[in-house]
């Protein structure tokens, strides 16, 4: 049982667009311990896409397939398809009723070339696309079960765990091969050595099961890949070794797979019964809105105040005039007042500031990348400084987590 | 002259990796004038790559690949190379004695088993590695010329530049098709199929130069590829048509190549010399926070208010509690109250707010994607409500959007 990947764009090909579709399928289909022995990308190009669907149908069983199914004349998955199987396209009503209402839904007609997306090979069985007007194609040609989605990657996901996983498993395509499972234990607070320092013993090659280390705008991740020949079995290899992990790291340690520290910070917050304000100046919104990106924030996150200027510190957080003379906006002090203005003027238990220089370019004599984080609480308030590098978003987004951090360490530690 | 990509390696086959090399090579590529028909990507299987080398030596002119050139048991690119033409593999004695430079240099002796990164298929030319120990290699195979590079991006970019280019030139493979370049006109406010409708002509297959339209985000964009001799003749092929674009698509197109909503906000507050606030609900700080990533955002942005939940739009954007009571706080009133709020007392020019539902879950009977976005002046206040679809982050994303739009269409026309 072997698969291959086919990323259909010529946005690609030309290097305008990074492909990540066929990452996130790659790591689910690894999941369903089926091997992917090739991806391949194809250009806008009818000749090409047919020769690339062609190579695939003989040489591998299952065929999923992203991008060209969308309304325009660069859209030529449906006819590929169909030439390989050498079958027709023929309207498919149910198809065209689903297009018509994703339009409608939004209160606009649908334009007359969206009819193109209803074409389906025929034989073929629709694959419904809850979350976009292409439907999707499944489809057996030669040797191989083709699956073809759209290339929007949030269409893309939806379709394929709720459309095509059902007909792998219908088909006999599932659990013959070597399940791989990936645990990330993510890591803040600390540098990658330091964080490597302590678990060399573990990322050394041949160590079973294997742990790789990858950092991403400051997140230090632990990877641990359990193989076996059940998902079971995998999960067996991994506990012991996240377990000797988290012992290690302790509360470097913020959170597993693709969790970010806002989840864990409103997570605690609720446990808690507290609630949480913001005071942003160098952040200038951005945890407000990594906050407000979870579902369901608004139970702990009162809002926040972006005042970017040192006359919106003084008006809406009330830091005094004099503190910003003396001290520099980006200081301690004014840290610390404005986290307290925050607190006060939204009513919240915990406030969280941030004051700094994110470049590009000095003002004074105070580094880019220096920042304060501020925190306030009824009984008092600290903060704390940090020096990042980067670039100027990098700082902005690593600054976020700073933070973030300060508020998930008071809320376990006090 | 086509072009093919291919990546070894089953880390990026099973997703552990994400391939960015193939995109870097396929840019380059373009600049340089050679169409990239296919990217391929396959495991550490010796048939599998045998039988991707195999395709590609027929059915394009150029194949660069990446990885498989180490000294385990998995890298296997030397020895399919060989296999696909027909010629055994040979030690290269100045390789040989590079990689050992190269350990002793770390002082370190050379392993073993690094003995193998010397090993050429006859009759192929080293392609020097200025840095790693792995060389490069570079035959032709059928129709094409191979050029086999390392994996690791720092080694392969130095070995592409220094040492594939000036063998394409030779080979007589550059600057016989012709030089690309892209310009890439962005469009905010209407669908794909909208614009496209304005463009058909130009989006047509085989029309001179090639037009192509994506959609990231809400964002249109329209690309168009100008080829040419030289980069002159590209350009000179490109103006006409972005001037057509421009005029048929008017206020539609915000700009040009990566350029974003917020920069061209920034830039035409700063012409007309006004300065803007925000108030924010259901976009919680990301339209702040994406004004604030523009370097110089201080000179024009005041800053903002995260008024996430009721209370807070009462006390800190002053909305009568009333007004909310009877509209809801997702309405044209409540936004039109909170940019008006956000405008006196942040002391600006314009303000512009943000109110609606991004899911998931419905409250009460507004529809999961209905945005309103108010925008307030010295003279007045108007908002208009828009439906997004998508998820949450895309509705939170494309709601920021809006309202960015909202100030640049404000700026614009008034």
């Amino acid at each position: 049982m072997r698969a291959e990947i086919i990323s259909i764009g010529s946005e690609i090909t030309t290097g305008q667009n990074l492909d990540t579709n066929c990452q996130w399928l790659s790591l689910r289909l690894a999941e369903l311990g089926v091997s992917v022995a090739f991806h391949t990308t194809v250009a806008d190009d009818l000749a090409d896409n047919i020769a690339a669907f062609r190579i695939a149908s003989e040489r591998v069983d299952l065929v999923l397939t992203t991008g060209g199914l969308g309304p325009t004349q660069d859209d030529l998955t449906r006819e590929a398809l169909a030439s390989v199987a050498g079958v027709p396209l023929q309207e498919d009503a149910q198809s065209l009723a689903h297009i018509r209402a994703m339009f409608a839904a939004r209160n606009r007609e649908m334009p007359e070339r969206n009819r193109v997306q209803a074409l389906m090979p025929a034989g073929s069985e629709v694959l419904f696309n809850a979350r976009g007007t292409a439907p999707g194609v499944w489809m057996k040609i030669n040797r191989a079960y083709f699956a073809a989605m759209p290339g929007v990657p949030s269409e893309m996901f939806t379709m394929f765990t709720e459309q095509v996983v059902p007909r792998m498993r219908a088909a006999g395509l599932l659990g013959q091969g070597s399940v791989i499972l990936q645990r990330k234990i993510n890591c803040f607070g600390a540098g990658e050595s330091v964080i490597e320092e302590k678990v060399l013993d573990l990322t050394r090659r041949g160590h079973v099961p294997e742990v790789g280390i990858t950092v991403s705008d400051a997140v230090i991740s632990l990877r641990i890949f359990g193989r076996g020949p059940t998902q079971a079995d995998a999960l067996a290899q991994i506990a012991p070794v996240e377990a000797t992990i988290r012992q290690r790291l302790g509360d470097l340690v913020y959170g597993v797979d693709d969790e970010e520290l806002q989840q864990v910070v409103e997570r605690l917050l609720r446990q808690r019964g507290l609630t949480l304000a913001t005071a942003e100046s160098v952040t200038g919104g951005l945890v407000a809105h990594r906050l407000t990106s979870v579902p369901g924030a608004s139970e702990v996150f009162r809002g926040g105040i972006v005042a970017y200027t040192n006359p919106a510190k003084v008006q809406l957080l009330g830091v005094p005039a004099a503190l910003i003379e003396t001290h520099g906006a980006v200081s301690s002090q004014v840290a610390e007042a404005m986290a307290q203005g925050a607190r006060q003027r939204l009513g919240s238990d915990l406030a969280v500031s941030t004051t700094g220089l994110a470049g590009p370019g000095t003002e004074g004599e105070k580094p880019v990348g220096l920042v304060y984080v501020g925190l306030a609480w009824a009984e008092g308030v600290r903060s704390l400084a940090i020096n990042w590098g980067g670039t100027r978003a990098e700082i902005l987004s690593r600054s976020a987590k700073s933070a973030l951090n300060a508020v998930r360490l008071f809320l376990l530690n006090g």
